[in-house]
């Protein structure tokens, strides 16, 4: 299309949209894309969409597709000030996989939508390539994916991330929240720290009121700010896969929006309430350092934030008694359901 | 949490994120959502997750999951422009629903991510209501979504969508595009305009260079510019599982990004040449607006815009015919296969 880039003339290059860079930046994360392509992944020469065999249904009795859609929200805005993309990847690729777990499902296959201004091929291969690692990780195809270039949406610098994953689940095989009662426990799996949740009370708790800035590295983290926000979120596909080969549960939660307090209650029905030990594991000390520079409540911060507490199962006392001497070291018991008001309680904290 | 919200402390709200708002646009979409789905729909108290039940799958030979993701590109800021968002849920749905069409896969559900920096609810309702009037209209499910708000990420008034789709086929019935040869016949449907592609090079011809405003309404368009290129893009679900009902097709390609030219000739395989003849459909008037606009040279203009194909099939000369005597109101005849260089010529140009 050169051809058209002769003088008054307007060609889509020079309408800001650089097809040749794209192209680059394509064949260049294409090795890491081809490297999650298991024996399920169908090759057809259209390239319109991604193709995955359902083999792995034929053996079920119900076999249900369970799919998840979500972002990283404004940890973008911390690695943009670092300059450090690579751990997003895997933040997209656990917002939507570890959302399968609670359902129970299977992780297949995953695609991302990336939206820029301006192309940064360096920048964005690195989050590619966390994206790919992530997805061989939980044994999950990267099966397509848009690369969008929009110049007046985004400013150059700017980008946002989406992702998509779909996941395979017997309906025989889902979770019965109607089955938990009093006495079962509640296991729990550490978060690596703040995950991609609650970045923006974050930021404006540290940097906007506290004064901070990401390169500090105040006590006792054992590196900087920006480094401690940007661990990325932990993948629990293998250890939930795990535990259910011992056993199935009776519900269980991923710790994102609304919290450690909002997902923990929103697991139970009426005439349930949760007993979180707090004792039980260690808060991480990021969430202490949120909540003195932004004078966030206890509340609040338990409202909003995962405490170190990424995922939680609820089980019988008898499969979680099994499930802690087989696999303990993963697996924490945090909990115990009670009869009572539909509630959680945390330390001093409730809701 | 309205607890945090007292003098000297920082909730989440005032970090920027106003959840209540959030929460009120979700309940106000639910019903429109809810009227998406079918008996395939399995409903689960977990809300992690869509489920679908695939019991479509167990009548085929090899079920395969066909899947695309999308966004609309700079069309965004033309809706932005107008405050006009409506069209806007067709073009998202349709820009990876069409995608899934080339494979002959059966579209099954939906998901959208919406990222906003303030949420609009009136503008993103105008946007889930037409995502979902385009799924009904194309037999999927809305199973999911997100709705993202981040301040510093995107100003105020900005916003961006993704879609995904996820289809079935079987794949004993996948197109080869081996068995296409000489004599082959190549079918269209006519696009309803500009469509979601080529929009940065449409609006710096005809905003930038040619000085016009979305509100002007230059001969011979019915309405104004902005109504113009904000026309849905044609869905093409319906047209093509007629077809498939028929006959199957050898290739198919969804005419966007590339244009006409660039995926006519994405289709052909080595040794064979498509000549399309631009008297046998009709060529829309905003695209030659454009070109006098922008200076746009007829090479560039039909390797980036549909030039008023949306939708191409290939088939044998006697399907073809068929087709044609029975879908002829929809499908029209544009073009053949000859045997020679790989390349498509269309009027006076080609690649």
């Amino acid at each position: 299309m050169s051809e058209s880039n002769t003088e008054g003339r307007l060609s889509y290059r020079e309408a800001g949209v650089d097809i040749a860079e794209a192209e680059r930046f394509v064949s260049g994360i294409a090795q890491w894309v081809r490297q999650t392509h298991g024996p399920s992944v169908v090759h057809h020469p259209s390239g319109y969409a991604g193709l995955f065999r359902l083999d792995a249904a034929a053996s079920m009795k119900d076999p249900m597709l369970a799919v998840t859609c979500d972002g990283v929200g404004t940890k973008l805005l911390v690695a943009r000030e670092t300059g450090r993309y690579k751990g997003l990847g895997q933040d997209l690729v656990a917002m939507s996989v570890n959302d399968l777990l609670p359902l129970a499902a299977r992780p297949l296959l995953f695609l991302d939508y990336i939206a820029t201004g301006k192309l940064d091929a360096a920048a964005m291969e690195q989050v590619v390539y966390g994206i790919a690692t992530a997805c061989r990780s939980t044994g999950c195809a990267l099966l397509g994916g848009e690369t969008a270039e929009m110049p007046g949406v985004y400013a150059p610098g700017d980008f946002d991330l989406a992702g998509f994953a779909v996941g395979l689940v017997d309906g025989v095989r889902l979770p019965d929240p109607k089955s938990m009662g009093e006495g079962d426990v509640v296991l729990g799996l550490p978060s690596t720290g703040i995950h991609s949740n609650g970045l923006s009370l974050a930021r404006a708790a540290l940097f906007e009121r506290g004064g901070a800035s990401v390169s500090d590295r105040p006590a006792p983290l054992a590196g900087s700010l920006g480094e401690e926000l940007l661990k990325p979120t932990a993948l629990y596909v293998q250890e939930v896969q795990r535990l259910l080969e011992h056993t199935p549960f009776k519900a269980a939660a991923h710790v994102t929006g609304g919290g450690l307090l909002g997902r923990a209650k929103q697991l139970l029905p009426e005439g349930l309430r949760m007993h979180l030990d707090h004792h039980s594991f260690t808060v991480p000390p990021i969430f202490e350092l949120i909540a003195q520079a932004g004078g966030v409540c206890a509340l609040e911060m338990a409202s909003t934030f995962n405490m170190g507490l990424g995922f939680l199962v609820v089980l019988g006392s008898e499969q979680a008694h099994e499930v802690h001497q087989t696999l303990g070291e993963q697996w924490i018991a945090v909990g115990r359901l009670q009869s009572g008001e539909r509630g959680v309680e945390f330390g001093d904290v409730s809701i």
